[in-house]
């Protein structure tokens, strides 16, 4: 009576959720302030006041038909206007208003993406680790989810290993950069390899290969790290963006997709978006937050504070004899398991009331993904924790 | 490179748009209050202070990560709570809580409903006159669209031709009462009979067939009119609503779908709709929204400025000979064209500077849809051309 593929992905058990709610069961027994939940990846900084400002401002200034009223399906010109000159003013790339596309967040701009690409027999690749909704996404469009690994030691994409799993096949590449789960940003050298790659590749398999950049973390880098923009590096690009993270506003549903100008084929790969989006269901992208992200260009909520929250986290454990990977980027700690079963380790973590995330759902084994957009005051709270769960394994 | 279906979506020419197109045109031509356009059904009447109210509200009194941050993949249960109670308080339909799934509006809803339902080769029937995209949002899933015709006098369902239709691979029927573009609210007669017809043939092939209700329109009724609610008269029921028209939010994307409690397998019908919500990237509905239809329910825009307008339209149209549908609800009016060919009728139309969209591509010929969801001013002056492009055919 109704699809089981649907039923099942609708019950299908989450790594993430099961610590979550196991996190508010503990909370309710033992007191909120002796949980140390790690678990979840939801902004826990303030959006910039902008935004409230903006929405106020809206509404004593527009009419409330035209404010909320249906923008066209690509989105409000206005506004695709702005992320164009923004894109291009930041990044110096080319992206037209005609080549933007509003959606209702990352997931959309992957969904509507991966269907406007999509055609019998694809299939995409990413590198592990990786969000898992990525596979959910792929194969909801029929293609086949290719998994390639990275180096262990620093999670950098394997770029030998991309190169013996391209085939024909091979529609496009998805990159997420700053990573979620592992806090990565792939260096610029190996961007540069990468798309020498692909254009190699392309040119091998006689269709080019779409690289795709999902890309919400991109404004959340710590020190001089840079995250290269990868139409600077490769034509056939089409990013996909979202204010959920920088602006801290998940639950508004509100992001882009933006196709290069040099992509081959671009008027066309743009006009499959719009049918996608429009077969999906996504009539158009929330109408009062593309007007809000307009007056947002370049802002971020105070990512100071996940700053100072990773500094203090990766001193500590670090100090306590844990590795981390390299966290340059997105509010996530990719840290070593001390025994090979992560899930055995995360178990172990909870009985010091650590609620960490087992890497396998990301593809990967004996890891645990600590998200550090929590408090400052969980952060420190935890150190001690985080000592005895080490002490405990000497 | 990309998908040739969706690219064709991405283009294929649509009748209203290019009408509106051409009324921009032309207005630019010849000045705005010269052009009568009634092509778009895009709602004319502001949203009801409260929903700037409580927006107000809510940035004051709440802290922006959680107003903004992501509600469960369902919604909020605070808001699924408010709906169901207001569907038991307003309909006596027992809907809990947990069969509630809030979405971004009408047409997530019925892609989501629609995916979360199919299985290969199923069919889902509708009535024409129908709204355009059914037959879009169907096809994607895989399914099979079949159209029935509805008794052409009072554009009320042909009961007979459905049963004829049906048949083991029928999964569901989609109602749209009241209907775009015909205006037609199904009556309680014809709705005990399709629910009677329903019931047996689910019997006679072994499976349930599934009513979906989209009811967008729900509370745009004139008179005394009262729409049924399916719920009560069907088990079998998922309904699909949205908030778009009742309080002009077409843009900001809140609906529901809200599966009946009486349904067969109602849980496993809301994890199928959980899961395709998740694989379509529908991540939630707009969390500030939810929050302020929760404050909002049973209020609507000010519909008495619609009554207004279909009133004068509706008189003066029959005074000039001409044949409108019994339009109890909705914004649109369903004209008989003077001529077969309702393509050439709206051409004609055009040269008295009217913008009334042949009925074509709503699945039957020979008539025209004018919304009057424009400012009553705009249907005052239009009445002289109506006049003489009726007098045109005389």
């Amino acid at each position: 009576m109704f699809s089981k593929k649907m039923h099942d992905l609708g019950t299908s058990p989450s790594v993430i959720r099961d610590l979550f709610e196991y996190g508010n069961k503990r909370k309710a027994e033992i007191g909120a302030d002796k949980v140390f939940d790690f678990s979840i990846g939801n902004p826990s900084v303030e959006p910039p006041a902008k935004v409230a400002e903006t929405i106020e401002k809206l509404l004593r200034e527009s009419d409330g038909v035209s404010l909320h009223g249906y923008t066209s399906g690509a989105g409000d010109m206005g506004v695709r206007t702005a992320i164009s000159e923004y894109i291009e003013k930041i990044h110096g790339a080319k992206v037209s208003p005609s080549h933007i596309y509003m959606t209702c967040g990352a997931a959309a701009s992957l969904t509507i993406t991966l269907g406007a690409l999509f055609e019998e027999g694809d299939e995409f690749i990413t590198f592990a680790p990786f969000f898992p909704e990525y596979r959910v996404f792929v194969e909801s469009t029929g293609a086949k989810f290719t998994v390639a690994p990275s180096d262990e030691k620093d999670f950098q994409p394997d770029l030998a290993a991309l190169e013996k799993l391209i085939s024909p096949a091979t529609k496009g590449i998805i990159i997420n950069s700053p990573n979620n789960p592992s806090g990565v940003v792939v260096s610029e050298e190996n961007i540069v390899k990468l798309c020498e790659l692909l254009k190699n590749k392309s040119t091998e398999i006689g269709h080019p290969i779409v690289l795709i950049a999902d890309e919400p973390y991109r404004e959340l880098v710590y020190g001089d790290v840079r995250v290269p923009y990868l139409m600077n590096y490769y034509d056939d690009t089409i990013v996909c963006y979202s204010y959920s993270k920088s602006l801290s506003l998940p639950g508004e549903r509100i992001g882009y997709i933006a196709v290069s100008d040099r992509m081959n084929g671009a008027d066309d790969a743009f006009f499959a978006i719009c049918g996608c989006g429009r077969s999906l269901g996504f009539v158009c992208a929330p109408s009062l937050f593309q007007r809000v992200v307009k007056e947002c260009q370049g802002m971020t909520s105070d990512i100071s504070i996940y700053a100072k929250n990773r500094q203090i986290l990766l001193d500590a454990l670090t100090s306590y004899g844990y590795r981390c990977i390299q966290p340059d980027g997105a509010f996530y700690l990719f840290v070593e398991a001390l025994e090979p079963d992560a899930k055995a380790f995360s178990d172990r973590a909870k009985k010091y009331e650590l609620l960490l995330v087992p890497s396998d759902s990301f593809g990967v084994g004996g890891y645990v993904r600590i998200s550090y957009c929590v408090s400052t005051e969980q952060i420190q709270a935890s150190l001690p924790a985080f000592e005895a769960l080490a002490k405990s394994y000497k």
